[in-house]
């Protein structure tokens, strides 16, 4: 018995129009469109797996996917044609041969995350503020990047995830946790990690934002971190300014 | 008798989903959401004037306009309260008093346009495709710009227009023609003349990046601009990388 052969591929997506990633009945998502045009190009029912859901409303620079296919299709007719029937909010940036057994949900070693919010006046411009957080007012950076020197290592992030759905526990390995600047329009904070849970770039970025504004201490994303009682996060930063960025797999 | 107090601001659109700046029965146009925002505030209809039209599908990042208001609008509390009651895709960036006799279409020395071009196979994805050419092949740079060094000064710019449409003559002086790198995505055309023909930046941006692909010689724009008779421009490039940048008024 073979292995059905499947492509791999990085997709990018601006989530203004989508109800997310995941497939669900009546409602626009980057899954089902992806399905529909491999299904046209395929003329057969398809599914595709990618790395793991984004919420409605958020971006991806490079969610990974993968499908089975048909081997007449190369990787390279398969981008192609997959972007001539796509439409323009999601774009395939490349595609190969997926290694045996690759399942982009079960092996990522690291997954990228970017959040962008704007500081200036000027963030509301329709040229930006449909891809971060209009906030519009300044923010105390170095506040914000010490409050977020607690994050790299391994920790549980309940204190910092929609409550009751976890079912992998709630551990998670922050590899990276830096804001930098954006341009001129604001900051941006960048986290990497072996796996997050849901909603926690969001309720940290929420959190570190309420520091930023002087509005909370410092002290309270480590004290969040340390699962101190009656403490409880900001409300999670809006979707329009996360981004997936990348997703990692061990080198084959 | 006094004149009527005017405010004058400056409006950036994505303009995506606009049938152009213009007012025209029918169509979405950049003047008629103004107007519609600026009647709700006002309780009464108001024409809104422009330093001139865009294209459909033409963006700006610095359009100045002007309207009559009643005098208990500040400018502050005028583009707060329609920068409430305008859809996301436009958007007021300051407001001011108008100087006395102010027309933003007669009065402005210079105007700043901006084109994209992608050079890049990432021009294609959806953060960048709404705003440049997509064109996703290299371009010859340096030629692009030796053949733009011949249009600074005044000259006629007949050979880059739609014929048969300008009754103010078709000289303009042209300030500044330069290409430059945008980010890493592909070049910027930067252009500033006292004013422009129609569809000129986009039949100058088409011809020179013929240049750039090797497809045309250097020497067609001085050619063109000279008026050689059977010498054709390239096809206009494609509006949704061009930019409005900045109109600029004489010190008052």
């Amino acid at each position: 018995m073979t292995e059905t052969r499947r492509i791999r591929f990085t997709v990018q997506y601006d989530g203004g129009a989508f109800w997310g990633w995941q497939l669900q009945p009546g409602q626009r998502t980057v899954q089902g469109e992806l399905e529909r045009a491999a299904g046209r190009l395929f003329d057969a029912p398809v599914r595709v797996a990618g790395s793991g859901r984004t919420d409605r409303g958020v971006h991806a620079l490079g969610q990974v996917a993968a499908l089975p296919a048909p081997p007449r299709w190369t990787p390279a007719t398969f981008r192609r044609s997959m972007n001539a029937l796509l439409p323009p909010d999601v774009w395939i940036a490349d595609a190969g041969e997926a290694p045996a057994g690759f399942d982009p949900r079960r092996h990522p070693v690291r997954r990228d995350y970017r959040y962008r919010v704007g500081t200036g006046a000027g963030s509301a411009s329709p040229f930006l503020r449909r891809w971060c957080w209009p906030l519009g007012r300044p923010l105390d950076a170095p506040a914000m990047q010490r409050a977020a020197d607690v994050l790299p290592g391994e920790h549980s992030f309940r204190g910092f995830a929609k409550a009751g759905q976890e079912h992998r526990g709630d551990r998670c390995t922050v590899l990276l946790a830096r804001w930098e600047p954006w341009d001129e329009a604001g900051l941006e904070f960048r986290i990497s990690a072996n796996r997050f849970l849901h909603h926690m770039v969001r309720y940290l970025v929420g959190t570190l934002v309420h520091v930023g504004l002087g509005v909370r201490p410092e002290a309270d994303v480590a004290a969040l971190l340390a699962g101190a009682p009656a403490l409880k996060t900001s409300p999670p930063a809006p979707p329009q300014g996360l981004f997936l960025a990348a997703v990692h797999y061990p080198e084959p």
